[in-house]
């Protein structure tokens, strides 16, 4: 085991909890941790393409989920007082007041700083979703990748 | 300390994360790691039995609980775009066109490979619930249980 | 690594949720252990004074969520089947009925055994909450704090 690394779980696709990961990704990596976050299931909705990416292969229900899954991280509602959609534009109006780190930065922050960003392969096979539907530079593992890494770190979430 | 060890406390009663629970479970055990998953709360939905059982005993208000929490894995809803009811049974369509296992087989699977099921004893006597009502094998412990095994166990996780 | 200590991190806000956390913390805190919650986001609710304080220098938007989020440990409500409001009451009075703890009997509880409450400064910072509005006795402290101490600790939850 390692002091030095971390492991983050990313189920939720709640703008609020993807907030939480980010804000304790980024903060373990400016101590120089470092840190892996796995995307799964809804999880998968903050790391998809903003734009609509036109793939084939998917089935009905796949379409159907995939069209009803909000794209990006800029889309995704709250947890709680979502107020039909609006929960998440007030917050982040409100982050923009009190020049709070938007989610984006979060990630750019992230991404720029070494943190890893997996994405579960059973629940891309699940929801049909495709590699040109994810942002760019993912890395693409399963369970067994994650628990190898978890088996190394010192604090695991699943959020 | 070992990392052979791992525990998940299904907290949440929703097939989603209860999915999740059994796809990490499955996976540690596949690599022989003991796991064990405490059911607490919502959680106790999971590993209820299909059919009505009758027991005496419970206070109106722990019959009103129990007939309003769902029977059994078959019956639990998603977390999210749960559709009036009509998310789970879609997700369940989904994974049997994409032939990802089933709840049921991942719980039967985690059965077979040596999973503890732990239930909650402080929810069972808060909702009421009686043994007979959980499915077969369960061990009925508390919090001290729980941390005594989370204390020798190198990922815990809470979902 | 020290297996005397644990952190827990209260995300949520929902009543259920947060009995799950201090059940854990008691537990832990009664067989000696040095116990940290950290309360960010929605988890403030829980540890927001009952009445009402009157301070100034807060945002439209922060006072808007601030009015809108509840109250304290007596307010908050169920995850699920929160039944408009009336499923926390009756969890309540299930609880009353069944000799449980309350939240507010466990909350004081873990007070009394010594575990740290350490507020979010930067969910503080973004929701305008002020320290007169929290109960007294908490810690207000940054992610840093919150990965400093979860270093030390070998159970860390995200709840």
């Amino acid at each position: 085991m390692d002091t030095t690394k971390k492991t983050l779980i990313l189920f939720s696709g709640d703008f609020d909890k993807a907030m939480a990961a980010f804000i304790i990704a980024n903060g373990a990596a400016a101590s120089g941790d470092d840190v892996t976050i796995f995307f799964t299931f809804w999880g998968l909705n903050v790391v998809r393409k903003r734009e609509k990416v036109k793939v084939g292969g998917k089935s009905f229900l796949q379409n159907m989920f995939g069209s009803m899954m909000p794209r990006g991280h800029d889309r995704v509602g709250l947890s709680k007082m979502n107020f039909a959609g609006m929960g998440a534009p007030l917050m982040k109006k409100l982050m923009r007041q009190q020049n709070a780190m938007s989610l984006e930065a979060l990630i750019d922050s992230a991404r720029e700083q070494g943190v890893r960003f997996v994405v579960c392969t059973l629940s891309m096979d699940l929801l049909g979703f495709k590699k040109e539907e994810m942002l760019d530079g993912m890395e693409y593992e399963g369970v067994t990748s994650y628990l190898g890494t978890a088996d190394e770190a010192n604090i695991n979430l699943f959020i």
